[in-house]
C-alpha cells in the first residue's frame, strides 16, 4: 500500500480531495507552518514508510525515507534532491514551478509601483514626522516593460504591467514561441538595444552561467537615466556592487531588490545605503500568499492522480 | 480681440493645437513650474487683458482682470472662484474635475499594494538593515473592494482593482446610474451591512455634510479585522482619532490616507506613530504626473472650441 505524507497546509476540503484521488492509500497530513522551515511534523517512522511525499524534508534527511518513490515539492528550485546519493534508486522528483507566479509578479509589481509613487521617501518622512510633497512621479500607462525571464512569473507580471497599460517587450532564447503577455518577444542577444528603451527592467532569471552579473555596470549604464529595475529572480542577475554605484551617482529613477547577493545581505553592504532603493529579504515567494499554497495544492493532487495512473508527472525533474 | 492666457506646461504639439483652435486670438504661454503654488508668470498688465485664463491664479489677485469672461481652472474643486465678487460679473467657470482619476487611482492602488505586501515594514527594516521576513501578505486577487465614491476617481480605482483580479462593489446615492469599473452598485445606505464584507475599502468622496466622519469608530470596527482602509477624497471622510484608536488596538491590515484632518497633519498627532499607516501628504493628484496635465490641456482646448462657438462648456460650475 502506498503511503502518502503530505506536509502542506491545506483546507478542509482540499485533504478530501486528496482521499477521493486515492482512497486505497494512506493518507498522513503532517502540514508545516512556515514552508520555509523545516519540516519536522512527521515521526521518523511516518517518514519510513512513506512512498510518496509531498513537501520539502531536508535534503539531508531523505535517507530516512528509504520506501520513496515519488517527492512532489512545493518548492520551485529542487537542485538539493537531485545531489546524488539523495534520493532512492528510482525514485521520481517533480517540482512546483509554475505556482509562484501570482505572488512574485503582485510583489514585484508592488514594489515597483512604490517607487513610482516614491513611498519608499513618504515612509521615511512620515518617520520623521514630515508633510512634506516629494514631487513628479512615474506610472505604468505608456511605459515599455521589458522581461528578462520570461516564464511563469514574466509571463504573470507581464499580464499585470498590461493591465496597468504597459506595453511588454520579454527577451528570452526561444522568441519564435509566444509567451502569454508580452507584446513582442526578441532575442535576450538583444538585451543592449533593447535597454535604453525601457522605463522598468523586470528580471525574473534563474541563475544559470549566462544569467550571472547579466546586468553588470555597462548594462546598467545603458538604462535611461529615469527607469527602474526590479529583480526578484536571483541575486546574482544583478551586479550588486554595481548597482549600488550607479545609484549613489544618481542614475536610475530607482531599484527594487527582493534577491541580493550574497543573502542575507551582510550588514556592512553598500546597498543599505543607496538612495532609491527598495530592499526586500527574498519575500516575494514562499507560501505567503494563500493563493501560492492553493495552487501548490491543485498541482500536486494532478500529479498524485498521474502517478497513480503511471502517467507522466507535471514537472519532472528526475 | 480675445486673450488666452494660459498658464499650463504645454508641449510644443500642444500649444499648436490651441494656436490652430484660436488662430484670431492672442495667445499667452506662461507656464508655471509647480501647479501647487502660485501663478506670477504673467504681468499685471498680460493679467489685465486676459479674457480667458487657463490655470488657478489666486483667488485674491483675480480683480487684477477684470475683463475675464472664461476662467478655465486646473483644479477639480473651483470654491475659492465661487465667493461672490471674485470673478467679474458674467464670468464663466469651468473646472478640471475627472482629469485626476488616473494620477489619484493610482497612487491609491500602489498604497493599498504596498501595505498588502508590507512594504512599509520592509523599508523600515532596510533603513535599520535588518534581513527579516515580514510573513504572509495580502492580494487584490479575489478581494471584494468596496468603493466610496463613484466618480472619476473611483471608477478608474475600479477598474485597476479589477485588472488585478478584485470584485468591486460601488456604494452612492444613484446606484441606479451603471457606473464603469462597478461589478454591482448599492445605495449609500447599505454602508454598514457592506462593510464587514469588504477587503479594502477605498475613499474618494468630496467634503459634505453626509460625508464628514462618515467612517466614524462604530464604522472603522464594522470593518473585517485584516481589512485595508485608503482614503484619498477628504480627510475628513475619515474620524482620523478613531482610525488612530482601532489601528494602535491592531484592528485592520492597515490604512493608507493621502489625506487628513487637518492637513498638514500637526506633529504630535496620534496618527504619525500608527502601526500599519501609509500617510502621504495629500500628495496623489497634483500634477505630479504627467498624464494629468496633457488630460487638462486636452479638456482645455475642447472647452476653448466650444467658448469660441459659444457652445456650452465641459465640467461648467458658474
Amino acid at each position: 500500500m502506498e503511503t502518502i505524507l503530505n506536509f502542506l497546509r491545506l483546507t478542509q476540503a482540499e485533504r478530501e480531495t486528496f482521499q477521493a484521488a486515492a482512497p486505497d492509500c494512506e493518507h498522513l497530513f503532517r502540514p508545516v507552518a512556515d514552508q520555509t522551515k523545516d519540516a519536522r511534523t512527521a515521526s521518523d517512522g511516518e517518514l519510513a514508510r512513506a512512498t510518496v511525499i509531498i513537501g520539502c524534508p531536508p535534503a539531508a534527511e531523505m535517507g530516512k525515507s528509504p520506501n520513496l518513490k515519488w517527492l512532489q515539492t512545493w518548492s520551485a528550485g529542487v537542485a538539493p534532491y537531485l545531489v546524488p546519493g539523495v534520493l532512492p534508486e528510482g525514485c521520481r522528483l517533480s517540482s512546483a514551478v509554475g505556482c509562484y507566479g501570482p505572488a512574485v509578479s503582485e510583489h514585484m509589481l508592488s514594489a515597483a509601483l512604490s517607487l513610482m509613487k516614491k513611498l519608499p521617501a513618504y515612509r521615511d518622512n512620515q518617520n520623521a514626522r514630515r508633510w512634506a510633497d516629494e514631487g513628479i512621479v512615474k506610472s505604468f500607462h505608456g511605459a515599455t516593460v521589458l522581461l528578462l525571464g520570461t516564464g511563469d512569473i514574466g509571463s504573470h507580471f507581464a499580464h499585470l504591467a498590461k493591465a496597468l497599460g504597459a506595453h511588454t517587450v520579454g527577451l528570452n532564447r526561444h522568441p519564435e514561441t509566444p509567451v502569454d503577455g508580452m507584446d513582442q518577444l526578441h532575442p535576450l542577444a538583444q538585451l543592449d538595444q533593447w535597454l535604453p528603451q525601457a522605463d522598468v527592467v523586470a528580471m525574473s532569471l534563474p541563475e544559470t552561467p549566462e544569467t550571472i552579473h547579466l546586468m553588470d555596470e555597462r548594462r546598467l549604464s545603458l538604462m535611461k537615466p529615469d527607469a527602474i529595475l526590479v529583480n526578484a529572480g536571483r541575486g546574482s542577475g544583478v551586479d550588486n556592487l554595481a548597482l549600488a554605484k550607479v545609484l549613489t551617482a544618481g542614475h536610475l529613477w530607482g531599484a527594487a531588490l527582493d534577491v541580493t547577493e550574497p543573502e542575507p545581505l551582510p550588514a556592512d553592504h553598500p546597498l543599505w545605503d543607496c538612495p532609491n532603493l527598495l530592499l526586500t529579504p527574498h519575500s516575494a515567494g514562499g507560501d505567503k500568499l494563500d493563493a501560492t499554497i492553493r495552487r501548490i495544492a491543485a498541482l500536486a493532487l494532478e500529479n498524485l492522480k498521474h502517478y497513480l495512473a503511471g502517467e507522466e508527472l507535471r514537472n519532472r525533474m528526475k
